[in-house]
């Protein structure tokens, strides 16, 4: 199939990537007159700030996904097409799918980030990352068995291991990963086994900086390192990761080095670009930063490519206050309306001015009745901050026709401490739970990676 | 780890699975002066008649399972073992888990069914069937797949194949099956594409014998068949399978056979015993039916061994009427509960009459406003049976705590026409959609396996 395109026919707009900044753009070009084709490898967009929910049992992958075919089956301008692009042909202004060429006027990049390792990559076989639904599920499989494990081990050192939880990365993600375990362990399995106490497990939260939330106030920063500690958590900041292996994290803590034996280590310390930024690169000249992010111009166009945009985590926009903005939903979703303005302008002969971040403050929750909330004006946390959260998460989730759904899980949850999607489910958990390979001897570590290079 | 047993302890009572059976005979024996011990590969009970609900995207997993802990927390004599049963020696009195061997004074053997394939077990691969929640989750992934492969696909009639499902056996899953996706091509997948109309989707339902849901009376199989056919469903009854290769299935009608080319093509056509049952007649002799189901006497044991019950779909009971009882949630229910009265009433030196299945109906899901229900004495079609089955189905996932969250689930499917949680997800999701490999000539077919044997 060639989308072959004449000047007679509309504009040909073609979105990569179905997340926040892909999907708003889409949105916003609804009505206009222009042809829209949204290319992603999934067929749903992903409401990836509540994947955590999904990793810690408290909801189904479905209750934070929208399929894109129904967000946008009322825009009739608009095709999506499912499949992954392979390469971008900037000369000939098409992406190739597959053996498909689709022509484009105007390309949106919208393909997010994963996670880094840091140059670490087999650290991702120990330390799973949250990124995709698979990554969650994967992720709620760990934890669960790990509980399993422990409730049949009788060696008191190893299920100690199976007990410990290391969670690398004291972001949003990570905070949110802690207070949901500690939860877990605290609350809602207390009464479930015989052999074990679930309150004995211990969650570690690991941060390089010297205080978690570092997007944060400090005093939220404070605030929330408290709520943590009074859940359970042990949270250490000023701690580089230098090793992961098998069932143990080699620490730095100043001068010191420390090993922790445990069997569910957990990955939110950081995150690269896609692929694609590179693909940008080799075929636009585009430059990219260390963190393979594209450096755009104050439009979100490349340099020299004025009809290519890039929206979201794989943007570098540096023109707000010298630092790249966040790699948060709503910035994605701000550029990808600004662009889908742009184009629309653009066909009428108009310019907009450069693009504008407007940063309505960053949350964080982190367990039943407490979380933070920097507005910058206002500093919320404990209750109130809670309370405002699931507003504002309910609300943003209003769009995608999940809202009564969540709201009522949450609710239920709420009131019976209970999380029913605690499935170990996959094919890896058809066995059985997972086995002690019985080596306890690891080699000493002497790599030195810090943990926010 | 060996739970060795002497005189002074309590009874010790081992189930192995946690479905019907099992889980209804934990729950019986909660407040009994004995030890229970349910042993199941599983960490969830799953609530297998709603399982297709899962395949077609209305439903997710967590809202059909409960953890078997949750379920059972508060009856303090009950551990849960997550494991899978290796062996059985009815001569020590233990079950073998892994390494570990588990003691018992009354065993009760609860480890269900799985697919059968008549011997043709390389169909399995073309006709995947439904009986795990990663059954449901790859048939979703199928189903969803094929109409985002007919979109991409220009070939008229290898678009065809994509829009061919094929649903072999009209019991209850079939019928249920088939209802469901004829709802998705026709109503909540209408707006969705923009290449293919998803009402031309053929949707086949293929039955050996001379009507679909033979359990029910003549009159409701003729009521299935036509709201069935209002939905679209082509229903083919006398119609055996004699060839599943990929993307075509073979049939014989009367003298005549044909070849019908699907790209998803579900198996709904028979069951046959799990493996226990053939441990079970190694160990203790036990006889079992073709089907290799454990015959069992009139109190569920097996012959020879008291203290071994077998219950749910891997028994055969034939004791009522000459005939097996079939294999549905309400037998083995009902069975489990009988085994947990016996074994108490044993205890105090009692005898219980035989086991009595008392058949309260049976009833199947076509679609919106439209059911059968077959209570014997009282039988119905259309709106008011498909009110009674929607409040059974709540009724007894009470048990199970999901209730308010399916009712709401289903009311905002129901009014919306929507079924939100039609994800593509698992590993075989994250490439693309599945590629046409271009063969489409089949060898002449010869076998001649009847679909009913």
């Amino acid at each position: 199939m060639v989308d072959s395109h004449n000047n007679n026919s509309p504009h040909q707009v073609v979105i990569i990537g179905g997340g926040f900044g892909g999907l708003y753009a889409a949105k916003a070009l609804a009505k206009a007159d222009v042809n829209v084709t949204l290319i992603d490898k999934r067929n749903f967009h992903l409401f990836q700030p509540l994947l955590y929910q999904v990793a810690t049992g408290a909801l189904s992958p479905a209750d934070i996904s929208s399929p894109l075919r129904a967000v946008l089956s009322k825009s009739k301008n608009t095709k999506v097409l499912l499949g992954e692009v392979s390469d971008i042909d900037s000369q000939g202004q098409k992406v190739m799918v597959g053996e498909d060429a689709i022509a484009y006027d105007t390309l949106i990049v919208a393909t997010g980030a994963k996670h880094s390792y840091f140059g670490k990559d087999n650290w991702e076989e120990f330390a799973p990352g949250l990124k995709t639904v698979e990554d969650a599920l994967a992720m709620r499989r760990r934890i669960f068995s790990a509980f399993e494990a422990a409730e049949k081990e009788t060696d008191p050192e190893k299920r100690r291991a199976w007990l410990t939880f290391v969670i690398v990365g004291g972001g949003p993600t990570g905070v949110e990963l802690a207070g949901a375990i500690a939860e877990l362990a605290n609350q809602t399995l207390k009464e479930d086994f015989r052999n074990i106490d679930t309150s004995e497990a211990r969650i570690l939260l690991l941060e390089g900086m010297d205080r978690i939330l570092p997007p944060f106030a400090p005093e939220l920063s404070q605030a929330a390192a408290i709520s943590l500690s009074q859940l359970g958590v042990v949270v250490q900041t000023n701690t580089l990761v230098t090793n992961i292996e098998n069932e143990v994290v080699t620490l730095k803590q100043g001068e010191g080095t420390r090993e922790i034996a445990s069997k569910t280590i957990l990955w939110a310390a950081g995150v690269k670009a896609s692929a694609m930024g590179k693909v940008l690169a080799e075929r636009t000249g585009a430059e990219c930063d260390r963190a393979g992010r594209v450096i755009v111009e104050p439009d979100l166009s490349i340099k020299g490519h004025s009809n290519i945009f890039v929206v979201g985590d794989l943007a570098n926009f540096s023109h707000q206050n010298g630092k790249p903005l966040p790699g948060v939903a709503p910035v994605a979703k701000q550029e990808g309306e600004y662009v889908a303005t742009t184009i629309q302008q653009r066909l009428k002969g108009n310019t907009l001015p450069p693009f504008n971040y407007i940063d309505r403050g960053s949350l964080a929750m982190i367990g039943q009745n407490s979380a933070v909330v920097d507005l910058g004006f206002i500093k919320l946390k404990g209750f109130f901050a809670w309370l405002f959260w699931l507003v504002i998460h309910i609300y943003f989730l209003i769009e995608f026709d999940n809202k009564l759904l969540v709201m009522i899980q949450w609710a239920w949850n709420y009131f019976t401490r209970n999380r029913g999607a605690r499935l170990i489910t996959g094919e890896a958990s058809l066995g059985s739970v997972p086995i002690d390979n019985g080596s306890s001897n690891y080699p000493p570590v002497n790599i030195k990676q810090p943990l926010n290079a």
